[in-house]
């Protein structure tokens, strides 16, 4: 099974104060980055893997989606989503995405946010995910960006010159990178941008858009603190299509 | 016209020692995976964009492209192209690529060795490329990596605990970048890769791969300096086509 930190109560706890946690879709800054990647939802059937909450969830049903299925590995997060959903067309499973069967060609749009770089297996995701669409149905996802995910020591410096930087190394080392965040110990895992996309294409999807999020002047000027986002992007979304 | 700095005669001295310039495609090690990259040649209609000494123009007539075309600003480059070919399937021209206006519909394949970095406008380049392509036909090139373009201090530092890393900033400010590289004040422009392959996508391309390019074990046994790749990529080659 998959490494299941959202089900420590040190981890939960943290992630549970965040402004995404507290405030859902409207307190993460890239939310309308993502919705620009969207299909119009009404009458599509929706997978969200890694649901969390059911933030996203919730939103898709009252865009007037026909079914929307939540699946996350936490209790935890699945047993908050039931008790905040009320909305009949919502459904929540656990499920750990390492090892999940999808069923095929049920859905119209497979959304993912933050979750897949907890994944060891992305090859085996995307393929459970191409199956898992109709002809023409959309696969739309954020994940941290490997620029973000790469370094052996993450974390921003400033030099002699007070010149703020984030110092890469490891790039094209892929595999397995231990955190401390919110919670000792999270482990992740590191892909290229390369690797992301070609295992993309290799499972037969058509790429559609990389958004490296970053924020908006208007947003800047609202949050300065999120200029450091413009020094180094720290996550991405992707946005493909299975071909007709 | 575009900064010509391969006729400055400090920076094309510097440039004509360089192991690419002495032993062609061989002295370049991304090479091989470049090759990868590219469909069979016999009978295409080549395009070259910054075709420098003709390397690639005399290896694409050697593997029976029919006709190829380099293109170059640098007098220096195509006299020195002109004077080395003999093989009356390759003409060489001298274009300034911010500015050219390339045939419609006349290229099966065009190619492109890290040119397209000095260019300020990439989306009319890639717009002039797609119509220049026959239905069906390849775009495949390669191009300094984000992650190498974007600092404003580019270079490895060694950090108090002797990590080796390459400080990133303002990897999301695009724009110019001024550099020393063979000589001063070398002008490129960064472009995030969201931008670099959101750009392809708009003009119709289909996206078939990127790679981030970086050594292989082996290679690396046999030039170990090539381990500063695996930090952070340098170049990157990306394959794309334009749709029957």
């Amino acid at each position: 099974m998959a490494q299941n930190i959202y089900d420590k109560q040190e981890f939960f706890e943290g992630y549970s104060q965040l402004p995404r946690s507290v405030h859902g879709l409207a307190g993460a800054p890239e939310w309308p980055s993502i919705q620009a990647q969207l299909p119009a939802l009404k009458g599509l059937r929706v997978l969200d893997l890694g649901c969390g909450f059911g933030w996203f969830c919730r939103f898709a049903a009252g865009e007037g989606a026909t079914s929307v299925l939540g699946l996350d590995l936490s209790q935890n997060m699945i047993a908050r989503a039931r008790a905040e959903t009320s909305d009949p067309a919502v459904r929540y499973e656990i499920a750990d995405l390492e090892h999940v069967e999808l069923p095929q060609a049920s859905f119209d749009l497979v959304y993912s946010s933050l979750a897949f770089h907890y994944l060891e297996d992305f090859g085996r995701m995307v393929r459970q995910v191409y199956d898992s669409l109709v002809p023409g149905g959309s696969f739309v996802f954020t994940i941290e960006h490997p620029i973000y995910m790469a370094p052996t020591q993450p974390g921003f410096r400033t030099d002699e010159a007070g010149r703020r930087t984030w110092p890469i190394d490891g790039y094209s080392v892929e595999g397995k990178r231990t955190t401390d965040w919110l919670a000792k110990g999270v482990v992740k895992y590191h892909r290229t941008l390369g690797t992301t996309l070609n295992t993309l294409i290799d499972a037969g999807f058509v790429f559609d858009r990389l958004v490296e999020w970053h924020p908006s002047p208007e947003l800047l000027a609202e949050i300065p603190a999120l200029a450091e986002e413009m020094d180094r992007p720290m996550m991405m979304i992707i946005s493909t299509h299975r071909p007709e």
